[in-house]
């Protein structure tokens, strides 16, 4: 058997068949066919070469067309497959003619199934490869998202080029990745939806994003992992210079039997994965939301906290209350503020009928922009401390009589930041009332200015907890400080 | 001493006259103060009589004002105040020779200092109380929002009265409530601050709200205690009836310290209140979202689920992954479907690649409501099942051409479930995409079409999995089935 796994070869594709394109394809269906993928690519500006191939058309949508892929007069990087299951080992033999650098199934009804007739055309395909040396992306997968090149497999999706990949057992959350990443602001590298991992898998894909140049933070969707121990291993190589965050699907019992039926995995088995994350680093998170939070903090946050000690600076009893459990649900420690910072803020700070605690109810110092730079040296100066977080409501920036504005506020917070706190890193949680978007909205105008920031305490608190694990981590195998 | 926890008497309050308004208090400052309340009653069109109480004044903002409260020519219904915490016991020998039907102390400065003096001033207004009979709420609370009295305590919240009442030790969580509550279209009875709970505490408003006619559901933010088990049996007592809702804030150990100083509460001991939630049959929540979630399921869940066996039906591979995954950390079964509901389904829905599964990946019966239907009668006749959750994105209601409008999708549902489901709840989950918004925004539409819906899967997991436990509670101790 030839070796699949040196993935990066021909990716990302400058030329690409299509095989599954009808000549009169237009039926309105939310379905994925290669008619759709080549008007999704034109639209999105992707500048390579599209070939589609059809026996029965010389042309198509104003592409020359051609009756099978090794009839095309060049190499391609990519060959892509949308006709049914039963005939994808046809066009794979004659794919085995022309060499393309990949191939990839989008079609589903193998494995996964669970039925016969899959696992029969399953083996099929394992023998072609074995035979041919192929390299099969899927099957059952959507295929690639990478705004650097213009390629896409979704439509009305931002492509937005940054230093964050995504990997995707599940084209689904490719996609709501995409968006939440956009959302917030986060570019991004390649999204890869493997699908069934026939034979290209996680493993291979990790080792090809392990020296890709533009990706600095790996995130994966995982349901099933068949070759563990490899993973295992790539993962934990990768992970003191390029953090890997991964959302384990599938670890209840539910959720396990879908992912059985979903792309023919193997999950479950708890154990196994805290295993897993305690001796690679990697990072675990329980949804794209906290995935996308995680990543945005491991990019802005400098440097990132060397333990997971914090305080919450904000005001109003009820909220400080909901702060200390908040941090203490997400695992973090909230220690007594050391003497000497508790006579030094009572040193400037009126108290009407608060002692100093930690979370701390000081509002008081958001009315005037020298305490609050004056409270964030000296909560930098606490040697009890990892990280400080500092909580707004989002009315503050309507009340623009009473407050500093947002850009004030921003252009304080980072300039302590950068200048006065040392090595403590120093974010925004920006809490919600009714509703998460205005919190959203103040949190990325935080974020454009400089200064790490999400639209809720408690995904702060989460998020946060995670990367000071991370961060722990590496200082635990001796890695260079980040 | 007198008793003090006859709390209805003069409430809502017709007549308020107010210690503690300057004569010329335009002063822009977000606290609390007695003009700022009397311009809010009066914006927000409370139709009783105000009465400014300064004795250097003879009008404040067009009011006639009076020396003191005793100088008043009628018995008022309430006293706030908000002199500062040392005139308070000044003030309240004033209200004694005048015999208000209650008193509200708004002031701060007293037992959450942790201070001495605070400790003496309580002791102080004890005394008073005893020996004079006066009914005090607070000191260090907010006060009343009663949207049917166009009585309330803040500026700019909407004022929509409803079945919902919510007692908050916490100002500010009474504030947000009333933000989330009217932002998903719950109305409210009465929202009550009552603050350090000196004299009147929460289970003489528990005991209150036990026979208001306007009040179906009783909401409470906790910090701490004093008469735990009184409260407990009142609870007891009202929650086969009225189902209470309780948030404890406080139960980490950074977040009892915080309530210590927030309301001189003893927070903590986590076993103790899960011995309480256990025995009273209260419904524990963490946060005030979840809180108006599990509201808005008691009011509009018919029935309440007689068990938590559930199924979730929905689209998309990685997406019904997390579905079970969803409700396993929600503590919700998710059994296999019994094999005449899934030889029924076979009967008519065409699998590409899915089994019959639990939760169910099924998006063909999204396209055809007939389908939906059928299905819908399928999963009710299931003996298996307790409860039927419907998945949908969001972006099923921006693609028309390809499904069914939000309207059509919305009677559909109402009518299989008032007609054809027997006593089998169902309701919606709207997922987010990158915004929670638009999930909110179709959740609120199905609501008023009739259909429970909330704008997150995880949500209605946590919101159904805290009724069914309301309901088993109700079915262990023999109450009537709701």
């Amino acid at each position: 058997m030839t070796e699949q796994n040196d993935f990066g070869e021909g990716f990302p594709p400058k030329s690409i068949a299509f095989v599954g394109v009808s000549r009169t394809n237009h039926f309105q269906h939310p379905g994925y066919t290669g008619s759709k993928l080549i008007r999704i690519l034109q639209e999105g500006g992707f500048e390579g070469r599209l070939y589609p191939v059809n026996p029965k058309a010389t042309e198509i949508d104003g592409l020359k067309a051609y009756p099978t892929v090794s009839a095309i007069p060049e190499t391609v990087d990519l060959v892509n497959i949308t006709v049914p299951a039963p005939a994808v080992p046809g066009v794979l033999e004659d794919c085995a003619r022309a060499r393309p650098r990949n191939v990839q199934i989008c079609t589903s009804g193998f494995g996964e199934t669970g039925g016969a007739e899959g696992k029969a055309l399953d083996a099929q395909i394992l023998e072609i490869a074995s035979r041919t040396g192929l390299r099969i992306i899927g099957p059952n997968c959507m295929g690639f998202h990478v705004p650097s090149a213009r390629i896409q497999m979704f439509e009305n999706v931002p492509m937005e080029p940054g230093p964050v990949a995504f990997l995707s057992q599940s084209g689904g959350h490719a996609r709501v990745f995409i968006l939440h990443a956009s959302h917030k602001g986060v570019g991004l590298s390649k999204v890869i939806s493997y699908g069934n991992a026939l034979l290209t898998d996680e493993a291979d894909l990790v080792e090809y994003l392990a020296t890709d140049p533009d990706t600095r933070v790996v995130c994966m969707y995982l349901e099933g992992v068949k070759k563990g121990r490899r993973l295992m291993e790539l993962v934990q190589a990768v992970s003191p210079t390029k953090p890997v965050v991964i959302w384990k699907g599938g670890l209840s019992a539910p959720g396990a039997r879908a992912a059985a039926s979903h792309t023919a995995s193997l999950a479950g088995e708890r154990q196994i994965w805290d295993a897993f994350f305690k001796q690679t680093g990697a990072i675990p998170v329980g949804s794209i939301e906290e995935m996308v939070d995680v990543a945005l903090l491991l990019l802005h946050l400098k440097p990132l906290p060397q333990g997971n000690r914090v305080t919450v600076l904000g005001g109003g009893g009820g909220d400080t209350v909901a702060a200390g459990d908040a941090c203490a649900e997400a695992g973090l420690e909230v220690p007594p503020l050391s003497p000497q910072t508790r006579s030094e803020l009572l040193s400037y700070v009126y108290l009407v009928n608060q002692g100093i605690g930690n979370p701390l109810d000081l509002p008081i110092v958001f009315y005037d922009m020298n305490n609050l730079r004056r409270t964030l040296r000296t909560l930098a100066d606490d040697p009890l401390l990892d990280a400080i977080m500092i909580r707004m409501g989002s009315e503050f920036f309507v009340m623009d009589q009473l407050f500093p504005s947002r850009s004030q506020y921003a252009e304080a917070i980072r300039d302590v930041a950068e200048h006065e706190m040392g090595r403590k890193p120093v974010m925004v949680a920006i809490t919600d009332e009714t509703s998460v978007e205005p919190a959203e909205k103040h949190a990325r105008a935080f974020r454009e200015a400089g200064v790490p920031a999400l639209g809720s305490l408690r995904r702060v608190c989460h998020a946060l907890s995670r990367v000071s694990a991370y961060q722990r981590y590496l200082t635990s195998i001796g890695a260079e400080v980040r």
